[in-house]
């Protein structure tokens, strides 16, 4: 069981838009950082903004039973070695969702500094022995951004707070990924009414910074989704609670899509993942 | 025929949740009990709260008819085997929906106090020779809560009426599972209307306590639902009318999602589906 | 070509709804009839409350080209006598809908006052020859009720109205099959306001008692929909006018399903369905 | 290239409703015609009321690649024999999408006077070898009637607008299939205030007499649509232009459908579509 | 890589309808100009008016893998001998999508004068080996017309404004296809209303000619969109608050689609995309 550490959480799930979209045309320097040569280094690239993050569902095809065993087997091997190949543009996680979905199996989350270095990644992935037997279910394409609503400037209370706490339960054992998409009445709110519906938003989920890791990547234009929001855990009764109070506040109101689909897996090494779909 | 007992019957809905949530920080003894190992002891596991609930509809594909006949003959004592194995981790059920449904020809249900329990053995059976020759079609999670709006302190009445009477019928052969969603609106309303609400929804629901069993399980956050909720009963119009009594009381209108799938089944040992789809 | 009777026609599509949810406590000797061991009489099975109806489309897969001529002539023999087997627990009808439908090329209405024989035969079915070539669409389950909305003690005169014309057409050609299902609002109104749009709604209909037969089958929480309607017709264009007055009253404003699939079909003897799509 | 003539232009797609609703028990005269044998027509057919429209758009499945070339060429010589065999039952068009489309490669419009005849032909098409290797997309079933808004009595000086100009274009090459249906709020207006937006729908769009012909079914009740609108053209700019200013008056509030699918396809002879498909 | 030039942008996504509406019975030149034999030239064909585009996205079958890996290596040639043989009628672009999306591998976008030669086109890709491996996924038709709201006439300020900059980034490396729908409210506001909203969209959107270029079609009743909006860019982020600020103005209310899907590619040679999916 591999501990995936975050570097920055990000509670407010949406958090990050005003902001960038006002400082839109000082900003590049993200987009030009996209560029630049650099080895991959985990907690680096899960807390910078302007990585791009690349999520892709894979249900196996019935035709992977009938590959041979020992090919089967090497699977997880030939996965090994692709990531190694490409240590050096992505960062890869594989997580397991075989008997929790109805569509997938498994699903990687791919973060990279150049969005073309993610898509040579899963290109190469759909040429291998487990990759020829997946059809794609679901792509999710976005990119992180710095912190918006909730930044020292704009609301200096619920900033601090989100800094009050830390993770402190037990390794996460599972991981949820729930795109989200806000109508057009929220987008035509002004970024102050925005502001203060995500501090009613972020209240009462500070109570959960202890046992909720989350991440966020903006996806509007790049995908039919506005966000990708991301959490691991080990107490999915305190997720159910967090989830809860999220519904209960009136940002709520103006979501279209809210999961659709839920994607709910377990965290293993990229390796696990492979073996345990190869028995 | 197996007769399922249902240790304490869950009359409203979705009465768990408030309580829930307003007592989310006092409350994560029973996620751990969830850790704790033991024994799956039917009537025990039926009735407690952090329970996960993992149901998942299968349908055979047309190959199954052309496994041998020897082969699909053995899947009932290879189902029966796979169960034994992990009947210290998870209660299983499966139920027959072949004749009844689109979409399935049977589906389980798997309770287990450890969510990557359930997870392991939905994957074992996909190694099965059936779980190689069927394809799922749905797949819902959830877990148990202790009961919340109509609680011993807040409607006493309704409370004590839960209790007055018990299931008196037959032995149940139908299953039916239907999924809830609920919109912003009704998560927005203040606990005490929502109260006010579920107190209406649970009273024309009394008279069915003789004739209908039913069970609930919560999934906001962990499925693109927020209740998965289970019914069985010997006669299917009286449930009929128990639906009509609920889609005739205010709380319908927040309804977003009330079956879709609805899943009827019978009730039979795990062998006796295997057999019956192996004929 | 088969001259299908239906032993009283239920004009009102909803009309039985109210009455029943009234004096449910009163109501389940229909129940108990269904447990009852009875030969199925068709014109009996077809009038009595408490009887259930199952729907089942299928489509042939494409495999079912390559089944040896020989086999596929037989089809319809194996049909044949599968329905003798079933008799006295099923009363089965088949009809063709290849060339009027996309998703189908045939479908059952099976009515038995026992929901698990209906399930049996269905199941029976699925290993036959044709059966085993050909692909579940869509099911719809429902069960008959006594009327309700337009009796004689709620609304005298329209109950003779519908006592006052019969079929006079020739033997009807057509089967359309039709879901209906209401929303909330609808649910939510009192009993006599639905009474009255039900009066409104069964008025514009009387003209066309004398050519097109009606039956109806309610599934409130037995599937995805609140009604069965099913009509039997040789004419067509008066059926679209009929369709068109419904269409035209305000109890239409509170529909959210409405066919979707409205499903078409001529009428035969099952040997005749199976005999033409084995040509 | 195929010059289709349309005996008489309907311009208003939906104005023969209201007429037929209010005349339906002086107009079964329509239905019974449908029952006279006569010898098909192609300019009486598609200018008569009483006339059925089935509408099926096929796929090639991947397997069509691999029939053997002679088989594929011989294709369209079946299909000619056996248009040539129903041509006293019914008139066959055939036309091709593939390239133009993402569900079909070709469709059929087939008229009928007896919506069976019209089963029977597309029945045994699916026999044939290119029938054999396609997949039903869309089936669009709907009957001619008399015009209605638009008439003599009701709309006199719109009525003789639509005689006041006719297609005066190159042949059409293109051809598309739009299907719509109304919601009930529409429905539930008087017939006068019907009449009065579909007049304003008829006023923009003579202008368009001279490039775009059309011709309109009645499927309410037939099928999940209330109307078939077909239309040919060889300037795909005008038609644009026709569609956007049906879009821009009060009447488009009202739709609940209005394509999905839209079909676009060009015109050939049945022999050169299957020709074209088999190389 | 492939620079592509697009001879003139168009910034506003729909500010070319209204004129087209208006001056409809002036316009069919454009119609006109299609019919003319002209040898196709890039600049000229993507800056012209009356130029019918087809965009249709891609998937790959399982059994592309199964293909003798020659034949693969061998299709990239194939697919520049058949753009090759039709270069005097249509322009044709293809984009990699395989990595990005859920349900295309590959996409075209063929612009052509005359839509016949574009069907033609697809129809023989369709016979070439990797097309005869791949299923269709989403087909887009549209046609170019002048730019009609921020006209000199109508907006001259914001007309100014489009001219003010131009692309003066890196050579995109990023295509995004967007389809938009807008619905019946929109249309059925007045000409000076829409010129006003679309003032209001196109205003925020000048600071981002400098890097990411845009082309526009119309489709409005030649498929089931109102618009195909086409983007090249090699900064995403920037592409990304583009799209957020479109969302933020009152325009956006109107839409019933916009995206769905929405397609992320990159830019290569049509060869050097077979030739990565031939890998």
């Amino acid at each position: 069981m591999k501990s995936t550490s975050i570097g920055r959480f990000q509670l407010s799930l949406t958090a990050a838009v005003i902001g960038a979209t006002l400082s839109m045309l000082a900003l590049p320097t993200a987009a030009q950082q996209a560029m630049q040569p650099m080895a991959i280094e985990r907690a680096t690239i899960l807390s910078k903004p302007g990585v791009f993050g690349v999520f892709t569902m894979f249900k196996l095809r019935p035709d992977w039973n009938k590959v041979p065993t020992a090919e089967r087997k090497g699977a997880a091997d030939e996965v090994k070695k692709l990531i190694e190949k490409h240590k050096d543009n992505v960062l890869v996680d594989l997580y397991l969702t075989r008997g929790l979905e109805t569509n997938s199996d498994f699903f990687f989350r791919i973060n990279a500094y150049d969005l073309e270095k993610a898509q040579a990644f899963m290109r190469e992935f759909r040429s291998t022995t487990i990759g020829k037997n997946a059809d794609v279910f679901e792509t999710l394409v976005g990119v992180t951004k710095p912190l918006n609503y909730i930044s020292k400037d704009k609301s200096p209370a619920l900033n601090a707070g989100l800094s009050s706490a830390t993770y402190s339960g037990p390794a996460p054992r599972y991981v949820i990924v729930i795109p989200v998409k806000k109508n057009a009445e929220w987008w035509n709110m002004s970024p102050e009414d925005r502001l203060k519906e995500m501090e009613v938003h972020t209240t009462p989920t500070l109570a959960y910074l202890v046992n909720v890791k989350r991440k966020l990547y903006h996806s509007t234009g790049l995908d039919d989704t506005d966000f990708i929001t991301y959490f691991e855990t080990d107490d999915l009764t305190a997720f159910n609670n967090l989830m809860l109070s999220l519904a209960q506040v009136k940002e709520n109101k103006f979501h279209v899509r809210w999961g659709n689909p839920t994607t709910l897996g377990t965290i293993h090494s990229p390796e696990d993942v492979v073996k345990a779909l190869a028995e």
